[in-house]
């Protein structure tokens, strides 16, 4: 998905929300905002939103000299998390259809996400998951292409959210590998947010090489990149692994919280599939 | 008020809503969003929000050739406006207050703003405001000087919101000079729409010689001073004369609708009175 003329103002909101997260000096918030227009004046619509966003992130951290300012956001979001996992465990288990049951508690848990919504309440929004239906659902062609799949590549989005991923990994009997960014961007789960959450105990983690909010193949690891071709089937977690590959041909399944409407209609045109924005959905690749 | 940070977004967001106004070409509209941005990295913070945003839809117009994008909605709604005059004359003769209730009408009509927002329903606006409080309500102080004064400049914001300010003037028994704006400015009202509205047949009407949202005194013309100086006491319509005239020491009541945060917090912290987004307000000026 190419960036849309809409998402200049929610760059410029994301680089206001982040410079206050990385400093209290408004002489250098102004900067940063000074700069990050600057940059938003020469911007590559060739390329996806994630991509885009990527410079305005390092320059803020440039400016700042803060290279991590989510870092406590994603401390916090990772023990709320896990504060809920065996509560939801619990309910999984009681589930008729206990895959089904963790993949929509790990959509609803796609909310979690600071660059496109700042506020949320994550157990008002968990607690109304379980009432909520999928917007799309291809939850039956998943099970289909989940019968014969033998590696499963599975993209990580957000910290937090990778402990309602452990839930549905749970459910699933595949070589499982999952993916994490490469370096800090936003509140995009890493490393050490999967360990803390205890995925490492559950499957190989493997980084995806880059510091975009999103799954860019080109710049993505040779390793990263390996494992994506070699995948049987892929989850993709969110929206910015979804803006990086909807064009992408391969057996990918996008599980995400549709948080803004350029997304909304993007699926719409590429699917003829009508979604709003807050609409969780399960959607087979169709590139 | 000067201008905030968080306006930046703004400015960017309505430069995309204008420039979709003005021209179907994509690559023009991408050619204005993308000079709007290179202005935006060098924005005066030490002005106003109206001031920033005049040279904005200066380059618009530049860009596109379209001098008067808002032309069409500006007639639809001094139309709409006119076609519920009848009705809320009738209110207001019947209520117990007329002024009062005149003015609060007019404060619901500032509801028509497309730079602060594109979607409203002003028919189901002008329904609630009959039940709603005002936030803050300077009324008494308005009554008291209103018994003093002799000569009142009246400072128009929107088209078709003129023509509930029309209903307001009809209540009052001074001599009424009414403020416009001196060339197309986003849906603010010119010449042409206070007179479309009837307010000719009421007032004198000036312009304030500027193309800028608001009524930033050092640009207006000095016929306009000169009235907004003799003046015993002005009525300021709308976010932008707020912005404008926030600092301003004069006798003046700013009625609005609150369309921003910013302009709610700048309330707050300049008159400890706490208002919210939505809000409508008759304050009297403390500057």
């Amino acid at each position: 998905m190419l960036t849309y003329l809409d998402c200049m103002p929610c760059f410029l909101k994301q680089a206001l929300y982040t410079a206050r997260l990385s400093t209290s000096s408004l002489q250098v918030q102004e900067e940063i905002m000074a700069r990050t227009a600057g940059l938003l004046s020469k911007l590559d619509f060739s390329r996806t939103p994630p991509e885009n966003a990527t410079p305005v992130y390092e320059l803020i951290a440039e400016i700042s000299g803060c290279k991590d300012p989510f870092a406590e956001l994603k401390k916090e979001s990772n023990q709320l998390a896990l504060d809920l996992q065996e509560n939801i465990r619990d309910i999984i288990k009681q589930s008729d259809v206990p895959l089904f049951t963790a993949i929509k508690y790990s959509i609803a848990g796609n909310i979690i996400d600071y660059g496109a919504h700042h506020d949320f309440d994550i157990l008002d929004t968990i607690n109304k998951c379980s009432t909520r239906e999928l917007a799309l659902n291809d939850y039956e062609k998943l099970c289909e292409d989940l019968n014969t799949a033998k590696k499963i590549l599975y993209l990580g989005d957000n910290s937090g959210e990778v402990a309602f991923d452990s839930l549905v990994i749970e459910q699933l009997d595949h070589q499982i590998l999952f993916a994490v960014r490469g370096k800090p961007i936003i509140n995009d789960a890493l490393l050490e947010d999967a360990q803390f959450c205890g995925l490492d105990r559950q499957c190989e983690i493997i980084s995806n090489g880059t510091n975009c909010p999103g799954t860019p193949l080109s710049r993505c690891s040779t390793e990263f990149r390996e494992a994506f071709n070699q995948a049987d089937l892929i989850i993709s977690k969110g929206q910015g692994n979804f803006e990086t590959l909807s064009e992408v041909r391969a057996p990918i399944y996008f599980l995400l919280s549709v948080k803004c409407p350029v997304v909304a209609r993007h699926i719409f045109e590429n699917t003829g599939r009508a979604v709003e924005n807050g609409d969780m959905i399960l959607l087979k690749a169709t590139a």
